[in-house]
């Protein structure tokens, strides 16, 4: 096993900074500080249960997704959610987090070409120590503030939802071995060298973009790649007519989008309560505090908005509209849920599922088919929402409007390229008999619901 | 931002006894005790960790209730849980914690009208100074216990599930937004009225009353508010005939009902076991570990006992009798999980279960239709287990008496006013068409399963 | 209540041997070590998260064996689910711990026949005691290094892993009560006798044989249980036609199976994660995370291999096969989850995976009828996980062989001995006619999906 001889940055060294804080606290002689030991543990402990939340947001995804698509293509939507969800953690392990993480340059664009990520080369020498391990060792541990490995761990599920967010989108229509060459590229490659400019410590953190968990690092990324994936697959078949018209083509199990969206949000509390990177001081635990606040208050107002405005406009409360919103909310909120007002967070979040509800029939106008409403509510809403770390938060517009900008055209000409020469090579979208026939029985050799007749099946 | 002066209580003041307990212990000689900077750290995680179980629990009632009501108004069901979270929360943050816990009077009967909860001016303080904080600044924030917003995160999860509670019941012929504005009111005014008698530090806690984590002040308050609500509105169209023959009316989806009812044992957890309030002692963790046994010991009785009791009667075990079991036990467990001896658990649930198996079929002969079963479960369940504190507990049955019928009188008069007065003015029914035609297509605009033929419909 | 005067051991006395270490780094003046009372609610604490991670898994059998049975199955899998989770609890309270934990010899074949496990005696001391606790009765709690009832209950969610990998295999035949016999004696005995072997201190760890989070204690444990019963039972009626022919009888609702699945992977940084038993150092937080690490990956490499194996096989890439790969994976690694090089994961993982692509046709082609695949993905991974303790970990294949032959012996010879009694006494198998019509009418008394037309239902 090689010794990797680096610095580990862990999001633009925001938890070094945090530990210095908690540093100087401790000197304090007035009260028992955290043990460094003990910060180590528990902001150890973060990254894991944190981590294992947003791990869950995959089903999340799964369910939302198998709810939203006809019964017809339901068991390929769930082999692509489990397919990209591995796919993505390996690529991450081979390459992503060296590209991401490891030796940014100051101002920098990417990290290095390590593959195969490993604990770092002090903890394996304290664990292999085990009884006979010397303070000096483990203090050599200690330092660095969290054990390495966590921290892969919660970045690895980041890179998941990305790719979980496309698969939304181009389902329905897409073969499936192309998808998962772009996972593979999406989460060696696109996503990492993008992060990297700001988590990694790059240029746009040098700037001051700000991107607290991800609403434009996760969110928009995945939507621009869904955004230029629906664009270059087409739309399914029948879903606009020649005049203008667009047919809805309803989900098939309304229950389990509902679900999806559940885990979404339970999810969400370890997507940017764990973004905090630490909880080894008072300040840390309630900043964290202020983080679950603040998300749970924007999907609710994301929620209220879009039912709200479901109401006004189409006169019934249409339950997708009001999951959307949810969604919409949280996306929002994520650049920033460290409002230190909590009316702020409604308004991020009540903003966001607004926007929701005005992105769907637009993109449908632009003959853009996004099946689960993805680039809606992670696009448009991640948009929104890192634009409001300028307006309500510490950052300023400007910057934040360069940040969305140079990600957005990054993710828009890689993706781009890689949807392009997929489609030239092996083809992206399956045949016309295989998409009526539905992916189910063409690609993935097994139906979803084999005993509930399908008679009424749209298309 | 408004700087709140007062005092912040929590269910009591337990968690500050707790700390006193701590200091005291912390000043022994022979061993290291917990640094109060990580009681404080320890103490926020707790309320945060088991706060987002809760939470999951929203999704535990959404799925148990799509699993029971029909398939024509599942859609409308997901809708209005994942509305009344929204609302709940939104509520509880607008008004309900301050009438809850903010400046009760001792043996008072509410809190204040402060409008907008905030964190603590303290908190605020400490962020804001960032790398400048000084020891006092940490101290002030430490010696609270615990981070303001990780209570109330913890504490506004818990408004949802009384809500929750009462959607179960009313579903499948109640119109949607009088039943999100009868949500509005309890969780905004009933839910933190009651539940400030008692661990707000009003009345009822001043006599003695206890109840660790609400089979009263949440498990019974959704139940009395159902009850009322479901006698108003008056039964389903053919659930009972006029010979007094009961229709049974089956749930469609009995899968998702089981997902449910496990999503809610697993959010039961934190539900009994973040009640504890307190992770920085030994005897609190010790206190949170016999919680967590206890309420898994119950919830399991729940569900032999209600199995058995099927078998016995109906010479069947029908499945939802026994997920009704396992709530009938985790409802009577929660007003007194800290037994310390775990053979009283599996009574107090045992029981709990097989009184639902009882009251189901005595509910439907008063012709009240509950559709889900929450009456019996929550209601039924919650008045033993609170007895139960008088029985096996620290209370006696003549203080917890009191408090069931306080808190259940409370809740009959407001509900009832709040339902009376929606019918007289908007209306709370959808009219015969639509209740037959099912809620998804009158309100939701949407169906639940839209491709799975339901030529077998019931109704 | 009876106070037990027993030391308790917790998986072969890893947890004390982490204890010493820590006190000696503790020791080290060079930093702030932590706090004996931290330590103590760190590893109380990590035994608690992580055993709600693992009574999650409940759900996520039920939910997997509820996709793959068909549709007349449905309800009494449910039933079968809950229930079995519920018996396991309760009998691992009245005698299981003990049998598996408490005085266990040195060498031994079990513990001892101490009924009603209880907290300890000091811990109900300290907590009785409450404000006039002294140091010295925490100082006797805190010295045990966690609490017992969070060890008990981390414990007892294992039982219920190995009772539910049955339940999948013999479902769609066998009758409900005497299956509920079998759960009883399995949860009460079997598993707690050849558990003292290895985790309780007993014969086996004394020859070094090591079984990190149970691939075979727990997963071929549930499989030998499984593979007796599907031989003793018989295939269901049709499955194997008289020419040899292998029928699909395939599952009803993937999108279940697929959540299953899922929940079950989240679960596993419970089961895997919390096996580290300690989170009170440096050191077991590093050792921690690592298992996290390789968890994932190795799921994720099970995954892709049974996909690639799919694809080069079969042409298709069938959902429930990569379902089945993700679970392979995971079994596989539960013996060794502490790989220091995470490439070894991916082996582990990958031919996990791998194996149940070829063990499935296999055990077809023996024609033993597993309704779910659990004798491929938890007893065959299984064996190889634990082979590879020995061939990547600290272990020796010969001592892994030795243990997985007796362990194997063992559960073969009392489950038979089990299955037999009931098959000459109450009978197993439920008559032909009660199969043709489905367990859901004839045994559990309703419906899965009563609206849903199951007009083309196979068989």
């Amino acid at each position: 096993m090689t010794k990797l001889s680096h610095t580990f940055k862990n999001r633009s060294g925001i938890l070094a900074a945090t530990i210095v804080t908690m540093t100087a606290m401790a000197a304090g002689p007035a009260w028992a500080g955290v043990a460094s030991e003990t910060v180590y543990i528990l902001n150890t402990f973060s990254f894991l249960v944190h981590g294992f939340l947003v791990m869950f947001m995959a089903a999340g995804f799964a369910m939302l997704e198998s709810g939203l698509v006809r019964t017809k293509n339901t068991a390929t939507i769930c082999l692509k959610n489990i397919a990209l969800y591995s796919i993505a953690g390996i690529m991450f392990y081979l390459i992503g987090y060296s590209l991401m993480y490891v030796d940014v340059p100051k101002g920098g664009f990417m990290g290095t070409f390590n593959f195969f990520y490993n604990p770092s080369g002090d903890e394996l020498a304290l664990l292999s120590a085990g009884d006979k391990a010397t303070p000096e060792m483990a203090e050599k541990v200690i330092k660095s503030g969290y054990s390495v490995p966590s921290d892969w761990f919660f970045q690895m599920v980041f890179v998941a939802t990305a790719a979980s967010i496309v698969s939304g989108t181009v389902a329905e229509r897409i073969k499936f071995w192309p998808f998962m060459i772009f996972v593979v590229v999406l989460s060696g490659f696109i996503y990492p060298v993008q992060a990297s400019w700001v988590w990694g410590g790059g240029w746009l953190n040098g700037m001051g973009f700000t991107d607290f968990a991800g609403s434009t690092l996760v969110h928009s990324t995945g939507g621009w790649a869904a955004l230029t994936g629906a664009i270059i697959l087409g739309a399914r078949k029948g879903k606009y007519g020649p005049d203008g018209r667009v047919r809805a083509l309803p989900g098939a199990n309304i229950p389990l989008a509902t679900l999806g969206t559940f885990i979404l949000w339970f999810g969400w509390f370890g997507f940017n309560g764990g973004s905090q990177l630490a909880l080894g001081s008072a300040a840390d635990a309630t900043a964290m505090s202020i983080v679950y606040v603040n998300t749970n208050l924007a999907a609710a107002a994301g929620v209220v908005a879009a039912m709200l405005l479901a109401q006004l406009i189409y006169k019934k409360v249409d339950v997708s509209l009001a999951l959307n919103g949810a969604i919409g909310g949280l996306v929002a909120i994520t650049a920033g849920p460290d409002l230190q007002n909590h009316a702020h967070a409604l308004v991020v979040g009540g903003v966001g599922g607004a926007l929701v509800i005005f992105a769907v029939p637009l993109v449908d106008k632009l003959r853009i088919d996004d099946v689960v409403g993805a680039i809606s509510a992670h696009l448009v809403a991640g948009i929104w929402g890192t634009l409001c770390v300028g307006i309500f938060g510490s950052g300023t517009i400007a910057t934040q409007a360069i940040g969305i900008l140079a990600i957005g055209t990054f993710v828009i000409v890689t993706s781009t390229v890689v949807w392009l020469a997929l489609k030239a090579t092996i083809g992206i979208r399956v045949n016309e008999e295989d998409e009526a026939l539905g992916l189910d029985k063409a690609e993935c050799g097994m139906e979803a619901y084999p005993e509930f007749g399908s008679g009424s099946q749209t298309l």
